[in-house]
């Protein structure tokens, strides 16, 4: 704890003198004040997170945690656990949704073992296996608190170790059959919400297995108590090791400075737990979609972030980031290339800055 | 209008054999079916439009209309009419947001003066000029009807003509103080909703002027009673030659079967008379974001399309379309890329196969 509390303590604000600078600068372009709305927003907030440094994002990269969760037992997914070692192993295959996505926007991925049950033996996949599974929730504990910061920790030291490799934007995907079960029970705790408002039908649940997954998850926290008030302890007792891994890739991101992007109901769940560990994690996050998953619009609220697509997605494995990676590049690109009021010789005073 | 009328006939369906084809294989695709949301019924949907041919979203163009409205005497925008002329001539020097978004996303730009009240003499402008601008609707008809008529068919021809050049994929642009008081006229009488529900703050009315805009607009429907039953009426007696070369370039793009996107209110009030003409022009339109303008919703509900993005967006321009575009190449790619079930040794019939 003490290890994961001093790295906390050393996240620090994103440089606020630069973004109002950028927001000056921006002002200052050809088009009506604040017309082009969260493109702007976005651009000033990475201005504010590189400081002085210019805007680069050109190495960027998914991190995807892979772990299984002890809670199938209790039947709550149509999915039979085996497919998450599948999935891990196709990863590194080139052909899953993640991967073509990062493909089209020249992003590498970085498949981390946290915790499938099997073994999953491939150059690709990077052993930082702390369970084969979690224990199933709805009985005991999903994993100890040291467990839970042992996966925080990986997380951060991924993060760190890719930003040595030079990469400056980060992704957050993750495969792990029965996460959509414990993000929910994370959320609901979180956010004080009751079960039913905040749990979606995953991958695909039948009505009875739904139902099934609602009153597994109430067991969950019934049974394991965990404190509303400690992010560890709830994601030691109802949440997953893709969930530590994921809430250490958003520290890890925010004490380094780099933008780091949410993807669906997994990891904007994960994004929560980091949040509500440090809030100042919130100056480094950027959203993508609104999941189809109920309850991501809960947790956005949470986060106090508006996500700039709604596409009906419920995938996962991190699709939703590298959109946000493309529309990143594109409003940079936009804002720094655009004319100002100068070059158009357009009277700015004249056009259209009443409001913003 | 027998012209236009002819030409509207030969307007076909979207090849739905092909649709049915394309949902068939992105189901086999290996991930949950219906997982990638209004991705997959983007693509399905550009399968149908190219038919037999592969989907080609290599030429884009964004076709931008430039034109004056008569109403401005009315002192609805705190923007001098000559901000017009000065921002059509502007797109031909590369600087504006559209030149930019559009250069991002290597797409072209043409650029029509439609009806600028000044001259606007430069080789990137194509001076197809039906009036230098329009009357002011709140004392007279904003056109005649064969005005208007003439406004859709310099659309249409502008989009024959870029086909003739290769073109294949069409974005909606446009730039005209106080458009955004005449499309929220042409919306009020199409929906039939109040006008205060549809009218907005466009590039930035203070609210004295909000209240003379919507003022000017009730009193431009009580004078020039447009029939709710003919768009060309609405159009001509309400609305604008920005309005009516756009419902052109939409129309122009289902008879050749291209897709075509829609950006904010004005496009958007375009892409319904365009669709309320004919209504087969839906199988070939794509939205892009949800305009700031509160009309915007309104719009897409009488479409009976739902938006991609929500970035509070409210320039025009045509800068929502170079976004879409993007994610058209993007989803085009990543489901005719990704791995099937089959290659992905995971057996479908366990693997979330249950809801769209």
């Amino acid at each position: 704890m003490e290890t994961l509390k001093s790295y906390i303590e050393q996240i620090t604000p994103s440089d606020k003198a630069i973004k109002n600078q950028m927001e000056a600068y921006i002002d200052g372009l050809s088009k009506p004040v604040g017309s082009l709305g969260k493109l702007e927003e976005m651009v000033t907030k990475l201005a504010s997170i590189y400081g002085n440094k210019p805007i680069d994002l050109n190495k960027k990269i998914m991190v995807i945690m892979c772990s299984d969760n002890g809670v199938c037992e209790e039947n709550i997914s149509e999915c039979p656990q085996e497919v998450t070692a599948q999935v891990t192993y196709n990863f590194t295959k080139g052909l899953t949704a993640i991967n073509r996505f990062s493909a089209f926007t020249n992003s590498d991925i970085h498949i981390v073992d946290i915790g499938v049950k099997s073994e999953v033996i491939h150059p690709l996949v990077h052993n930082k296996k702390i369970l084969h599974g979690t224990h199933n929730m709805a009985r005991e504990a999903a994993m100890t608190y040291e467990e839970a910061i042992r996966g925080i920790l990986v997380g951060i030291s991924t993060v760190e170790e890719l930003i040595k490799e030079g990469y400056n934007v980060f992704g957050t995907g993750e495969m792990g059959i029965g996460n959509t079960t414990t993000s929910a029970a994370v959320i609901s705790v979180l956010t004080q919400n009751p079960v039913q408002e905040v749990v979606g039908k995953g991958s695909g649940a039948r009505p009875e297995t739904l139902q099934r997954k609602i009153e597994t998850i109430e067991k969950a926290i019934e049974h394991n108590k965990p404190n509303p008030e400690d992010p560890i302890d709830i994601l030691a007792k109802v949440g997953g090791l893709d969930l530590a891994g994921l809430c250490g890739v958003f520290l890890g991101a925010a004490k380094n400075k780099k933008p780091v992007v949410i993807d669906g109901i997994i990891s904007s769940c994960a994004a929560l737990l980091a949040y509500r560990l440090a809030p100042l994690c919130g100056d480094y996050m950027f959203p993508s979609h609104l999941s189809k998953e109920i309850g991501s619009k809960i947790v956005f609220e949470a986060l106090g972030i508006e996500p700039y697509f709604e596409l009906n997605m419920r995938l996962g494995e991190g699709t939703g980031c590298p959109i946000t990676f493309q529309l990143m590049e594109m409003a940079t690109f936009v804002l720094s290339t655009m004319g100002t009021f100068e070059d158009a010789h357009v009277d700015k005073d004249n056009y259209m800055n009443i409001w913003k």
